[in-house]
């Protein structure tokens, strides 16, 4: 038997982290790991990656024909991208004591198909970048500049939730790898603005600034951008619209305003995308799977020409002393919807 | 001197049609035609395109640094697309007599750079085509479709206002020319719907129908659509993002709507573009200039075939028997926002 963390109540609105409550929305279970067979593994997650899309995975009153992954029922296990170590093998493609990147749950042990595994450590790099600035994150960075924004040399790019942890990997490769002439981020606070900026933002505003927009309206002038990297949705994906050049480009990438309260989704500047035509394109990491590797490839070679830092852009939880640590896990995650956010990517390390 | 319209009271929600009163919209007033200078034309407007993107032109509050046209402002006249016949000439294109579209203005004469004339008019087809299926209007849809929707034979399209100007063209070409396996419209009447399944639409769902969502549901079952044309936005736009399939791709043409309240075009299926990856992009016809002539040759060809019907989607009110037809010009433009609204093209007769 191992502990796991399973759904119990589907938020409506708010997550009830407490444990034992009538609208708790985690519960803590023994649970039977069971034989394994051909083609899986049994697998120890080492470190859990902490992402706002598991808000939606969560969420109530989904749609599954619409979703992009088949939503979390009450009693299924919390799923998580995640790093672990291979306790047992029925693949020809792991043996035991390899590590690998793939979609686990929040359980202390858990047996997936080969089928859910990303990546194969390689052992030569932090394993923290595999969940970071070479995971979904840094990818997500990448393809979205790259494919979607089409962002070139000399352009200029807005990114929000900038100190986040796509958002920090997308400050970094506008600015290191794809060339832009001007990379403008908005954070949530003071600390976070002069950190984005020590990443390589041009200009970092804090929207917890009143007047945030019209000191980012003065630095700009009256050159707006090629580009905007939308990780919020609302309010300021309406601001950014207005602040987007004739024929440019949205990347719909998030929409962590609306996590809590749909309603703050509300988009009222969507004629300026017909009057400017500006291009708006939703995408996740593995429509360009195909091109994972060269992107690995170019994320590494701007870390290792020291230009890049995905050290800087990674806290990491560690539980690991803990006696039961997924009992803390729901609570560390949740940070990503608080002030007590950090700076770039969130991890728990679980052991 | 001759009779003009000039913009009186930019509206900032409703528009008042009445003369004379202290917030009018337009003013009748009486001008001096000036003298023709090289690469002028002195033009005599035959007939006046109705289009619902003059509301925008006239509306209070707009940037002009972000609007596609600079906004009518006080005292200025009422720009209009038109046909009109040339009365003098200092240009080397056009001569005497020579009938042309361009953008012209709500006036009994008026002086126009050669630079605002868009076509030469043949004579050999009905002057009607030009403002109507290889006017502006036609050419949208077909660019709509072929460039940013990028319909291919077999896939399915869903269009709103399928019985306006712009749908009713998309309608017929989506079926005829582009060969979409299924086509449905989504219009204001029965009749109008009746209308729409004429011209070629599969299905046409009526919006006054409190219950139009869910027969659309029943007739299209599990099939989504490749691509959204979007002449509406808000509500409609919601409720088509939600049945545009993954990878779908959305043409932002329009937004009739927002036009007397502008939160009426609140959108609140963002998310849909996120987690089915959709491609949302505005245009205008002249996106796609160099285009022209292989559209117009296109849309000729089925038109000749038999396949579209220009005729029946164009309504002509003609005002040339009336002592001063500019008068009415408001009150015809103004049905493109009311229930009087007619099927397909709407043009003005002046003379």
């Amino acid at each position: 038997m191992v502990s796991r963390i399973v759904l119990e109540n589907a938020p409506v609105k708010a997550v009830n982290l407490a444990w034992g409550q009538e609208d708790s929305t985690f519960k803590l279970v023994d649970a039977e790991v069971p034989a394994v067979k051909d083609g899986e593994l049994r697998i120890k997650p080492l470190y859990l990656s902490n992402d706002p899309t598991q808000r939606g995975w969560i969420a109530a009153g989904q749609d599954p024909k619409r979703s992009y992954v088949p939503p979390i029922l009450k009693g299924e296990p919390i799923r998580s991208l995640g790093l672990g170590e291979v306790l047992e093998s029925k693949s020809d493609k792991y043996v035991v004591g390899d590590v690998v990147t793939g979609l686990l749950n929040w359980s202390q042990e858990l047996v997936i198909p080969e089928a859910s595994v990303s990546t194969k450590i390689d052992k030569l790099l932090p394993y923290e970048w595999y969940l970071s600035a070479i995971g979904l994150t840094g990818l997500t960075a990448y393809f979205g500049l790259k494919k979607v924004g089409q962002l070139k040399e000399g352009q200029t790019v807005l990114i929000s939730a900038a100190s986040g942890a796509t958002g920090s990997m997308a400050v970094q490769l506008a600015k290191h790898f794809f060339k832009a002439s001007r990379v403008v981020g908005i954070a949530g606070s003071a600390d976070k603005c002069k950190w984005v900026e020590s990443l390589g933002a041009d200009y970092c505003a804090n929207y917890r600034d009143a007047d945030y927009q019209k000191k980012l309206d003065e630095f700009i002038g009256d050159e707006h951008f090629d580009v905007y990297f939308d990780n919020v949705g609302g309010e300021m994906l309406d601001f950014a619209l207005k602040r987007t050049k004739r024929y440019g480009r949205v990347i719909a990438c998030g929409a962590i305003s609306g996590y809590n309260d749909r309603a703050k989704l509300a988009v009222n500047s969507w004629t300026e995308i017909i009057s400017n035509r500006l291009t708006v394109q939703g995408f996740i990491v593995f429509d360009f799977a195909s091109e994972i590797p060269e992107a690995v490839g170019d994320i590494v070679s701007v870390i290792k020409a020291g230009k890049v830092k995905p050290e800087g852009g990674v806290h990491v939880e560690d539980l690991s002393g803990l006696k039961n640590p997924l009992e803390k896990v729901p609570e560390v995650w949740f940070r990503l919807f608080t002030e007590e956010k950090p700076q770039g990517k969130l991890l728990t390390k679980l052991a």
